[in-house]
């Protein structure tokens, strides 16, 4: 029996590090989860729709987490220009986030159509940007689309987008379902959760902290993200989604999407895989495939070493922010509270 | 256009009651919303498994609510025996509830296996008893069976169940699936919620009070509802879960499955059924094809008349029962509060 893995430290292709104090409480954290690499989400108040933006934040960033390497995004929208994804470029901007409006927290400024975006993408194209796609449609009763097929009904836009731009690298964010997981290929990819590897429709049934779009859906879709795992498909990789809201924001009349796993991301990510028998798929999943996708060098980001041990470890309740007497003080009740995990991360 | 609708009261052959102070804020509301004629589920604490408590609680009923008719049911557990239907139907008892076990609230009692209940199901085919399924299969995920697909799942044995017992009348209750329709025939009916013909999955994803068991599906699912109601098929009538949790066992890391709508049971549904053009089928569905299903005179429960005026109603923010300072006080959050209703109930 296993008791000790040894791993560079992961890489999370997927997190959302909020603002002021929320964000000083989660950036710290992100290492402890054995995590140093990771490529941050732009839908701020405002988004981060410029590299100006970017390059501020990601001094923010850095500030709180000397010790990791944030990758930075540009938030899509009809301002976003050839010579800003340019500019991005020369400035380390890794890729551009496209969010279907209205879908999720912070989207109002996403898409509608693509073919606006065409001359921005044949940029991104030329210089080697990635295309971060939410791929969900909004809602649309009338057409019979709703949260549980609003990705796959996505996918036609994403297989024209690479029929159009055959060289754009597309990661397919969070995927969820058996159909997202087939649209794999040379130039796309896909994050998948660690919730997304635990949860079904069932586990958010009237259960706030476990809500997230997209939802978890069917046991067999379920089981296809399994079983890309279970392969070590060089094509699917870590992205965590790791969305903190305040707990008053979940539990309560309109619960906010989003599920919060940063502080113990290869905690769950072990315990989980282990769970369905892929935990000598960890390195791959986690250390290795995002890197190789986004054309990252080895090196960057992993100058330390990670071990995970077998050891019980009880998710906390909640993670406080805030000073004592601060109107902005509260709480986020991270996934899988209270419930006991089998590994242990030591970042040396 | 019209704008008064006058009908006798309605029948809601789906209802949970509760007890204690709970109870006495809803049994008096009954009526308000239109309704005179009530089919009590027996999911008590301790359940009704026989007839003495069934008419006790239906006692305790009469006294809250004088003008309003309570028929009775009882819990289907391994006690029931022959020898109780016999009494049960000479004492005005009209059905039997069957709960699979663990899938809804206060469910723990319910069934697992209906073989063990054939000698039941026979005296109550010979006695005229009716069968009230709740038809859902406990969720399995190495199975991929899911609150989504639980009902569908679960035909089967409605199927089995009519074939042994074809004059048995079985209510497949809360129907919410195209399959779940489809199933029934002479001797099966099918109750639908007002909630089930407003809501989507998504209408419950991160919200606390449109969650129930059956959960709502999808919008083609919803539409198979509405057909049947557009249809005036004799087969499908009004029942309508309705089924108050205190807001703070809503609003919650693990929220209760129930939506409100007793004390606006009409003015919710006439809204609904107005709005996808099948307000002339408001008297049938909700009036007369229950009572003919379950062969309950058209004379019983409906002395008195109602009247709906076409005038706007906001639906309150919450009910609150029990007295201040006491540890049982509460509110319940009703479907749809703070949206604005267009049709009033005035009951003569």
């Amino acid at each position: 029996m296993t008791n000790i893995l040894t791993l560079p430290s992961a890489c999370d292709f997927h997190i959302h590090l909020r603002q002021d104090d929320m964000m000083k409480m989660i950036v710290p954290r992100i290492l402890e989860g054995g995590v140093s690499l990771c490529y941050v989400m732009p839908n701020l108040k405002p988004p981060i729709t410029k590299t100006d933006q970017a390059l501020a934040y990601k001094a923010q960033l850095e500030q709180l987490a000397p010790n990791v390497t944030f990758l930075m995004t540009l938030y899509l929208t009809p301002e976003l220009t050839p010579e800003e994804i340019r500019k991005a470029k020369a400035h380390g901007i890794v890729g551009v986030k496209s969010y279907p409006r209205g879908v999720t927290t912070n989207s109002d400024s996403g898409i509608e159509s693509y073919n606006t975006y065409y001359d921005v993408f044949k940029a991104m194209e030329e210089e080697g940007l990635v295309l971060n796609l939410h791929g969900e449609v909004p809602s649309d009763a009338d057409n019979d689309v709703c949260v549980l097929n609003a990705e796959e009904k996505f996918l036609v836009h994403l297989k024209q987008l690479h029929h159009d731009f055959p060289r754009l690298k597309i990661v397919l964010e969070h995927a969820t379902t058996k159909a997202a997981v087939d649209m794999a290929s040379d130039t796309i990819g896909c994050t998948i959760t660690v919730h997304h590897l635990q949860l079904t429709v069932d586990d958010w049934a009237g259960k706030p902290h476990n809500f997230c779009k997209p939802v978890a859906k069917f046991p067999h879709d379920r089981q296809a993200l399994r079983d890309v795992i279970l392969e070590g498909h060089p094509r699917f990789f870590l992205g965590t989604d790791s969305a903190p809201h305040p707990d008053n924001l979940k539990e309560c009349a309109q619960g906010a999407a989003g599920v919060f796993t940063s502080p113990l991301t290869m905690s769950y990510l072990a315990t989980i895989l282990e769970s369905f028998g892929s935990l000598d798929k960890l390195h791959g999943f986690a250390c290795v495939y995002g890197k190789r996708f986004y054309g990252v060098s080895e090196k960057q980001g992993s100058g330390r070493e990670m071990r995970l041990l077998k050891e019980s470890l009880t998710v906390p309740k909640n993670y406080e922010y805030g000073k004592d007497g601060d109107a902005q003080k509260g709480r986020v009740v991270p996934f899988l509270a209270g419930q006991v995990l089998n590994w242990k991360v030591v970042c040396e």
